[in-house]
């Protein structure tokens, strides 16, 4: 199979480099603005044709920002950056040996290559689950919870019966990590609050929000202490937290947990991440969740040419644990992969080769309103001061100064009058899949 | 059938009226915004469960807003007026004589009627031409047809063969009114500056825009003066104007003109509107765009009880001229609507009833930044001033005050860096049908 030639590059450069980067979440878009190289080309394949900011992602599906605000055209971010391509295309196969990557609808040849294509939801060798608990790692899937909830609460509102309407009214949220976490408090900000005065014949502060962990605390990459802490603010909200309560079996709006069964409309699986199913087709060794076992480096053993960064590598840190899934982590691991092979085209050759060293700079989980856990190196944070924090670094980070501004704006306005603008329904009442959302 | 009852009125005041109003577009809400009665209820069907801006709906589709900007929930709007309930659920028909109207789930009784439904796109008598050329009535269609014209971008980006990426890269908008002349407008821009430097391989500059007009003017209801300041200030814009040019047949990505056939991937019909299709089950006179013939007063020959307001009422001016499909005249005798059944209900039996006068507040349409038309009674505008003047209104009227500030924002961000941020494709690249976007 023949490149197509409008994808190849037309002018090589002194050495007529080409590196693919497959992604552009947070590590292929960090590689991408970290690297440049005289007559070296790099393109970028993404499926989709825009960056997502995921940290803010539950936002999306509890209806408080909307999708545009999260996102960004990948094209618009790297626009000025001239010797980068950016293909809209989803990746079929890597072929290792021979050093190209097949697309739909060419196959592109590579020098380098970053694998930055992230993780997808995983149901521990439950698939079928998949349908009845929907996972949050797209916009496509937060739009879809979203659309979920909101018709149940419409429902819930001409619904003569009282145990139908419970059901519609209760929200199971599976998985206490920090996406857990963060949409059950912001579910129970949007039925307590937002939700309040819009209906007539429901009084959505009834509605129940259930966070169910089948270890024993949330937030278990966190001290016991955040993980108290977290628990108390989010019962402060309203929510119903069970701890050591793994989910025995999911059925069609019902959750069987050890020692009760709850009928919910809205199940939520926020449990598990794995790696995208196609590092299986590398021939590399995996982990468990499918992630790449990298080399110090973060090169694949035996591909020198070849790197994996984010949430589909496993690289270890000093102590031997494995680095956290987070966006700082992914461009940490972009700027080393940009460094490394910059220094190899330098002086080619070069067998030294530096280690990967994660500098973690903290964790947070925000719980809602004035709610939020935050651990910076020894320092433990909660409430409104690691609300203030946690808002100050997400805003720092979002990408695109209208989207910080839009964001900054309607998180004020939402903050001093507890309205939610983003609350749209797009498809219609009856129709069977309203999914999709503004 | 037996009404639900949740949704029947439980504490019927002195009179217990009921007063059912079907569509929450800008009459049915301005109704529910100016009808109040002591012990009157007030249900509000709508099978969304936003209201639209329409005026801006265009904006969305050249990727200019995103979609919640433009669209708020309908409870949240109506949330302070106690006494109006909001039903989520499609209507299925009306009894006029045995005064219900069945919905999906349930039915309800009235007294009064308003009937609020708004329009439809119309094919003229080619409904297989709607899969070939979307209209653009609602926020789907808008996100569909922003989702088409930038995949086609993205493909032309990849597309070796230069015949197919002219083809790609070919806009064709069909009907030159309101809509036509100010989504030619807006897609020219988007393709001379926004998408300006997206690309590596393509020159979004060299995209074709083509707006076709079976009459031999653009904006027909506006002055021939004005008519052709909006040609010249399309043609600046880069936009080709084809009048006297009605289409001759549409197949797959072509368009077939009395003179030419023109290869175009994207076609958008803006050529006609009807009534919904509801009205043709009453049993009423209707003119062939399906609109009834209301009263005077705006009520149904022989059913005094029931109005039609908006786009599916046809009503005649002093001059014996229908009264334009706009929102302000919706809005108008939205309120004239409310003002008769709240005399009716003060002094029950009266026979006086005054008919609606329209209060032409003018037109307009804008082109492009700092390009639109404006007539206001003799005044005529054109050029910066009409588009302040548009810019001025369309903000005023903006319901609800977080999508002002925001459609503000983006405007005055877009005017300075001719950057757009609502670019975004929900949806795979290469899944069969990404319509839904943010």
């Amino acid at each position: 199979m023949e490149g197509n030639p409008r994808l190849t590059p037309t002018t090589r450069g002194r050495d007529g480099v080409r590196v693919v980067v497959l992604g552009a979440g947070f590590g292929g878009l960090t590689f991408c603005q970290n690297f440049s190289f005289p007559g070296a080309e790099v393109t970028v394949v993404d499926r989709r044709n825009h960056h997502l900011f995921q940290p803010l992602l539950y936002q999306v599906a509890a209806a408080g920002l909307s999708a545009p605000e999260i996102a960004q055209p990948i094209r618009s971010i790297l626009s000025p950056r001239k010797h980068v391509n950016v293909v809209l295309d989803e990746v079929r196969g890597i072929d290792l040996t021979g050093r190209t990557v097949a697309l739909t609808t060419t196959t592109l040849p590579y020098d380098y290559l970053v694998l930055a294509l992230g993780g997808v939801t995983s149901y521990f060798g439950h698939p079928e689950w998949e349908a009845l608990a929907p996972g949050l790692k797209s916009l496509e899937d937060a739009l879809r919870i979203r659309s979920r909830v909101l018709l149940a609460f419409e429902k819930a509102e001409t619904e003569p019966d009282p145990v139908a309407r419970q059901r519609l009214m209760t929200i199971v949220v599976i998985g206490g990590g920090p996406t857990g976490v963060e949409l059950a408090g912001a579910f129970a900000e949007l039925t307590r609050t937002v939700l309040r005065s819009d209906f007539r014949h429901i009084d959505p502060r009834q509605a129940r929000v259930i966070l169910v962990e089948a270890g024993p605390r949330l937030l278990s990459h966190l001290s016991e202490q955040s993980s108290a802490s977290a628990q108390r603010q989010l019962e402060r909200l309203g929510v119903e937290v069970r701890t050591n309560c793994p989910v025995q079996s999911l059925q069609k709006d019902f959750v069987e947990l050890p020692e009760e069964g709850i009928a919910a409309a809205n199940i939520i699986w926020a449990a598990g991440v794995a790696a995208v199913p196609l590092t299986r087709q590398l021939g590399v060794e995996l982990d468990r969740a499918g992630r790449i076992k990298v080399r110090p480096d973060l090169s694949l053993p035996g591909y020198p040419e070849v790197f994996a960064i984010g949430d589909l590598a496993l690289v270890l840190d000093e102590t031997g644990r494995p680095v956290p899934g987070v966006s700082p982590a992914a461009m940490q691991m972009a700027q080393h992969v940009a460094q490394l092979i910059k220094a190899n085209l330098v002086t080619p050759g070069t067998a030294s080769r530096p280690a990967f060293r994660y500098w973690d700079k903290g964790s947070m989980a925000t719980i809602g309103r004035s709610a939020a856990v935050a651990e910076i190196k020894r320092l433990k944070l909660s409430g409104g001061v690691a609300w203030l924090v946690w808002l100050g670094v997400h805003l720092i980070f979002l990408i695109g100064f209208r989207n910080k501004l839009a964001v900054l704006l309607q998180w004020a306005y939402a903050y001093c009058t507890y309205k939610r603008g983003a609350r749209i329904i797009v498809g219609e009442a009856n129709a069977p899949g309203p999914t999709a959302f503004g």
